[in-house]
């Protein structure tokens, strides 16, 4: 029920191509080419070829430049070739921004030419439709038959900054120099990419390469992504994904890339339905299940993000400052505005953040420069004794960045006299420490001087306290992740065995419990019945009280048809209960007699298979109120105990199961055990299981197991 | 028990001042005044005083401007004069950035002089401890002896914009002109008021009169808001609250701003604990309950905020473009990138928003301009056809201005070429239609060119979607308030009895069920009973199966101590039950029989008086869940049905009260009425009743009605 509604669609094939030549060019020299044909290039930065060329020079490309025009001699001073086959080999890429009409000829020429990479940024192919998508399939066809990579098409080309290599038409280029940095980028999206490394670019990042593969109808996502893990000048990498083309790939890679001590930041589009389908019809590549995607980022330590600015800035934050400690610390907010520290530290637990407990050694230094009674945070520097603020600021913020529950300061600053020197007082007392300090001017023009001094510093910055807060969750997700890589795989657990003979569709209640209880999962004790008497012997054998349930594999949710007769005490209200059941219009097989199960809560279990992406398990509160507090957690299998645990200590339902209020602890180990052993079920049957739900399991007190009193199950 | 947490604590009283003489100056005069003296006047704009006469004459004082400085002739070319005495008068406000040591002093003299008003920069008075409350007092005193009036003390001053009399000594001001508009602001810091008005400036918000309260020794919060809403200047108001110095006046001035039609956004400090804290060492008022402050605005209309930020973009928004139409309509995303729009698309979610659904019109209109396949929300105009571009974008927004469910349009641009020339097409189609479009420039400096595009077109835009989406979820509750004020006040059911005799402190469940049941909320049948004969008898007048319950004054929560036997069946089970109750190690006053109800849900209902905020009334998820899933709403007593059902409708829970899944609709009629009188009961106890809380209430099959099962409740 959960999952069905997580409507599943990636595209998992690639068609495999006899015979296909070797590449003639690496993906590193793709992305730092010796040389580079622009095909259509032309003096007038109006026009996309013009600005690639334009913009090659601008930035100080240092290889050879080959401007391809068929009518010019020169341009922008260098001279131009008539096509690519008149031009000076080897070419290692070409860049094209011709008409649709036109690219099959110029890839073809290419292809002819021997050059070495088409980087593609004509548009309207597999993203327009039909014909478009055919006319993409012809071009890369053409390029796998001679060898020829790919990027594009319907893409803007790839910044590398590192190297000086811009190819690309993107206005984000319209800029003196972009600042080289740590931060990587792919990108389904080119504007977006362009937009997001000129917000980079105005907060100070820097990056090495950001790529944006447009319909990824040859090098796709997961191709620079094993590139940036291997890249030396790239430190973080960030991702926007609209749809994979080979899922499998990706969380092999986003742990790779932890292994390799690159914290990875994920946009993913199609979230919403409305998102999705317009991620459907844009780059040609179906958006997969958002929750299977984000607990694929989760279980491999990669942070998913709603918001690519966040995604930006909080990469810059962990390129320039670092990251947090460790994950699980609070926040110390200090400003000199007790507005502005006050609503800050109100706006903290809305992004799941909290304020940080101070140590003794803390509150001490504090209490020297100020009122006892305002030694707390947030603190408030306008408290400060007159006279000593500048003393008592460096004295409070280098007790913060030793404190053991401070993973990070941030400062919202107001306007203020002498902002710009208050601000680059705070870059030197960052850096002293080991945790992130995150600066917000608050203010607009007159708070310029302070951006600037930030700038000056090589510091990041941010305007808005909801977008410094959106980061500081981003450094938690980033911390909480850091360990993910480098975690034992799971550990199969003793007596696994596989029911025999489940046919395929939708299994019936018993042949699911069956499945279940093959894997050392808790399920009732019961019989089917076809006959009355048989149904008062087996509630005999199994003792009262009994279930009666009306079995049909025509019908999902038995209680909600009035199929599910609950507390039956004696042999009467078992005949009873028969007889009335029987007398639903509807075709029973038979009806399952139950012992009646006892519990402190229900949770759903489930699993499933999501293709593509594997394997995932699910744990939420069950019962009937499963899909109205939709409060459940997603992990892909198989899981160790400690994956099931923290699955169960983020649910909302979580101070129940620990005991609330005086009610006893309830039985997380079993459920731990049985959430387990549901991987296992769900890795094993692989991609033959549809979906599987156990709702409710009950649980009962620490000790005293859980049992699951009803389930289904659909296989392949 | 939720109730409990929702700490209270407002200064609720004024003290009465036997023979005050008439104030010397009208509020309005002090906004707008004739002529300003500013003590401590200097040529130094680095010192607080010679930055207000700096910036009174920078922003075009067109009155008298006295300087007050004891050594000099002339202060920046105007005749200075060595005290307010020497001056002439008559001085309408007198503008004091004075140590606090001077003070007394300075304000005596101002007094003495016949002063309307003093201006109180000045800081570390009740803000900063004991001795500076006691010089603040006296200052006071000093002042309302005279009939002399106080702004501040530690306020930053205040900006009329509107008449160009900036008396504030705030960096906010160090800019040419501060440009003048419909946006009020009182704001209990300065520095967050500074900061706000100067990130409006960059984006092109006006202002009217902008007013820093400080400690607000004399005139507060509520003078300056009821100015505000008299003001023909201020065309939305905007408040920062950390305490109200009389609670009382609030709401009723939040009613009579919205039937002035202009809408009162806010953000108030103190949601979190800590912030709370902070908040009340700040300005030495303390931090009320944030969820009775939280139901007062909503109930009146106005708009609460989290984030300043937000509330002065919001405003800006409201003041220029106008608000939605009315609330529930969707949003429709356009843009010429797939990726910002699909990622914005994703967001509005996250944000309370949703997509639009489009009209037939509207389709057809965009079908005109795109594939088949590309028409849908979010709009990506690069699916426009070839050279249709500028047409069809006119052609969409005009129809998306029409369409019945598109209650904003939202363009999150990203790079492109021709940004500025594609943005300054946005505000004449904007303003052909009564909707508002929120404008984003994602992009970093390379869309300043486009930025100001908007500047020009006096047109609000927005550096960030969140912001964006941010602002459109603070439209939505505008709109949703606009009508509240126009209500008719709700009407009281009949058959309200109080019962009489009730003691004072914690009643017994008996007790504080008499008292429901006064005012005609289902309760179950029950009798008291002192032994176990008595039970015995009792529960056979009552009827099994019944409950019984240990009765003691001291136990809050029985069922945590095993002081609840549920469904006895017979009058052995109940003797049965006695017993073991009376072996509690507890004293017990005796026990309860009950009838054993039975419900689809368990709601809870509460009441409580908040000093100085009035008789609140909550509803929530019920049951021993209450506390882990806090899915509560609380509103101000007396309720109109319609006030209660939309309560309801906003509880997690709803779906199930409304029939999920095939299960039943419940009697929401039932809840309704009992919330109702309870509303009634909570405002005839008045500040009697501490708090009450009906939990569990079980909810039958409509038409079935609800049943308190439990109740306690603590009167004064």
């Amino acid at each position: 029920m959960v999952f069905a509604r997580a409507k599943l669609a990636v595209e998992g094939t690639t068609k495999a191509m006899p015979e296909t030549p070797p590449n003639r060019i690496p993906l590193a020299q793709i992305v730092n080419p010796r040389s580079i044909a622009v095909i259509g290039a032309s003096d007038d930065a109006g026009k996309f070829g013009g600005r690639v060329i334009h913009y090659l020079i601008r930035h100080g490309f240092p290889g050879m430049l080959l401007p391809i025009n068929p009518v010019r001699a020169t341009i922008r001073g260098l001279p131009a070739w008539p096509s690519v086959a008149a031009a000076p080999g080897p070419i290692d890429v070409a860049v094209l921004a011709v008409p649709a009409a036109a690219l099959l000829r110029e890839v073809e020429a290419c292809a002819a030419a021997g050059v070495g990479a088409c980087v593609v940024i004509t548009g309207k192919l597999a993203d327009a439709g039909e014909a478009g998508a055919a006319l993409e399939s012809e071009v890369t066809a053409v390029a796998r038959a001679a060898g020829m990579r790919l990027v594009g098409p319907n893409c803007l080309g790839l910044f590398n900054v590192t190297d000086a290599a811009m190819l690309s038409s993107s206005l984000a280029l319209e800029v003196e120099r972009v600042k080289p940095g740590g931060i990587g980028m792919v990108s389904q999206s080119g504007a977006l990419m362009g937009a997001l490394v000129s917000l980079g670019h105005r907060h100070g990042a820097g990056f090495s390469r950001c790529v944006s593969v447009g319909n990824q109808a040859d090098l796709e996502l997961c191709d620079f992504l094993e590139f940036l893990i291997e890249d030396p000048a790239t430190r973080v990498i960030t991702l926007y994904v609209e749809g994979l083309k080979e899922p499998a790939r990706f969380a092999p890679l986003l742990r790779r890339a932890r292994t390799a001590g690159k914290p990875v930041l994920c946009v993913k589009a199609g979230r919403s339905e409305a998102g999705a389908q317009a991620a459907r019809s844009h780059t040609a590549s179906l958006a997969g299940s958002h929750a299977a995607f984000a607990a694929l980022c989760r279980d491999a330590g990669a942070v998913l993000l709603d918001d690519p600015a966040v995604m930006v800035l909080a990469a810059d934050v962990l390129d320039r400052l670092g990251g947090l400690p460790r994950a699980g610390m609070g926040v110390a907010v200090v400003a000199s505005s007790g507005g502005s520290t006050v609503t800050t530290t109100d706006m903290l637990a809305g992004f799941g953040l909290r304020t940080a407990t101070m140590s003794d050694a803390t509150r001490a230094e504090m209490a020297r420069w100020m009122p006892p009674s305002h030694v707390h945070l947030p603190l408030d520097t306008g408290s400060f004794h007159d006279n000593t603020s500048e003393e008592a600021l460096r004295g409070c913020l280098r007790a913060f960045m030793a404190d053991p529950d401070i993973g990070a300061v941030l400062v919202p600053m107001t306007t203020q006299p002498a902002m710009a020197k208050r601000a680059a007082m705070l870059p030197p007392l960052a850096r002293e420490g080991d945790r992130p300090l995150l600066y917000v001017m608050m203010a607009g023009e007159v708070g310029d001087a302070a951006r600037d001094a930030m700038r000056a510093a090589d510091f990041p910055w941010f305007d808005h306290v909801a977008q410094a807060l959106a980061v500081l969750r981003a450094l938690e997700a980033e911390a909480a992740g850091r360990d993910r890589a480098t975690l034992a795989p799971p550990a199969r657990p003793a007596g696994l065995a596989l029911a025999e003979g489940l046919p395929s569709g939708a299994l019936t209640e018993a042949e699911a419990k069956r499945l279940a209880a093959g894997y050392g999962i808790p399920v009732t004790r019961e019989s089917f019945a076809a006959t009355e008497a048989e149904a008062a012997a087996a509630a005999e054998a199994i003792g009262f009280p009994v279930v009666l349930k009306g079995v049909s594999r025509a019908v999902v949710h038995k209680s909600d048809l009035g199929l599910v007769k609950l507390g039956l005490g004696d042999t009467g209200a078992v005949r009873a209960a028969h007889a009335a059941l029987r007398a639903a219009p509807l075709p029973l097989d038979g009806v399952l007699v139950q012992e009646m199960a006892c519990g402190e809560a229900e949770l759903i279990l489930g699993a499933r298979h999501e293709p593509g992406l594997g394997a995932f398990v699910l744990v939420g509160t069950g019962g009937v109120l499963v899909e109205v507090l939709r409060d459940v957690q997603l992990a892909p299998a198989p899981l160790r105990p400690a994956d099931a645990r923290a699955m169960l200590r983020r649910l909302a339902l979580w101070p129940v199961l620990e005991g609330v209020r005086g009610r006893p602890a309830l039985d997380v180990e079993a459920v731990i055990d049985a959430l387990v052993r549901l991987s296992w079920l769900a890795t094993d049957l692989g991609e033959r299981l549809v979906e599987m739900d156990l709702n409710p399991i009950l649980l009962r007190a620490a000790g005293e197991g859980c049992i699951a009193v009803d389930a289904r199950a659909t296989l392949r």
